[in-house]
């Protein structure tokens, strides 16, 4: 079975976390992940240079097949809504222009996917990535947010793919 | 005296304004405006990836020293915001990795410097482009716009480098 290769990421101006997982048929299997930075004493646009350049470094790196982006839901002021939301443009930017469809997923659906309700801690969603990738150690929350993006587009896809193949039966 | 060229961009989801201005001394020379779009029909990254194509076009093509986008102010709603922002941050994205400084000026600087007051309507800024930029022929509110940023721009970058020869004297 071919392995398909997944870059999920959780986009923020100052930290954009990313996490690539393979799936091979029902299995998951962790492959790199990090975080993006950009310093927060530089120009917005020179900002969203590093983060471009940083993603671009990690699609090149990692070759993912397919890339999944948390669609945030904003609950902030709109100074913080409109600077995520440049943030995010870089993040769907990137794997799009590498050619890669990009599936969106809500931060509620990200937490029932890997923990099983959709209101929880980030504590959860940790010991959750521990047991569904058991060799990933992500060193921040964002990179553990990214993962969980990764392993929701992956149930996703395949789950699409269960209904695709139904629809044709 | 060697000319600065000028892009303006007025950043939109749907539609991205651009307009190209030259600057010699106190003159003022229009180049060219228009405005990008992207299909609302097709998926939020790839019409990202559409904004990101046509403004590297636009930077390609008529090869700015320096650019300036609105800095908009936020009124809408979080979605609203939100989509903003991502187109937004392809305006920033696109100039900066050609190695060009970006300026960021807010509407009521714009109207402020083009009309003379903050709340001009959109009909009261394309008369005054009319009258800066007699060449000019905007087809859009955006490409004026665009052009108004411009002219901002000019009329910004100069009083800084008066400063700054005052500050050396």
């Amino acid at each position: 079975m071919t392995p398909v290769r997944i870059l999920g990421i959780d986009p923020g101006l100052r930290r954009t976390g990313w996490g690539v997982i393979d799936v091979v048929g029902n299995k998951l299997i962790f492959v790199a992940c990090g975080t993006v930075t950009s310093d927060d004493k530089d120009e917005l646009a020179r900002r969203l240079v590093s983060l471009h350049d940083g993603l671009s470094e990690v699609v090149a790196r990692h070759a993912p097949d397919e890339a999944a982006v948390e669609a945030t839901f904003v609950n902030k002021d709109a100074a913080g809504t409109l600077k995520l939301g440049q943030a995010r443009g870089i993040a769907l930017l990137v794997p799009a222009r590498a050619g890669l469809p990009v599936g969106e997923y809500a931060p509620n659906l990200v937490k029932k996917t890997v923990v099983g309700a959709g209101h929880a801690e980030k504590q959860q969603i940790r010991l959750m990535i521990k047991i569904l990738l058991p060799k990933a150690d992500p060193k921040s929350d964002d990179a553990a947010d990214a993962l969980a993006i990764a392993i929701t587009h992956a149930n996703h896809r395949g789950r699409r793919s269960l209904e695709a193949m139904l629809a044709r039966a």
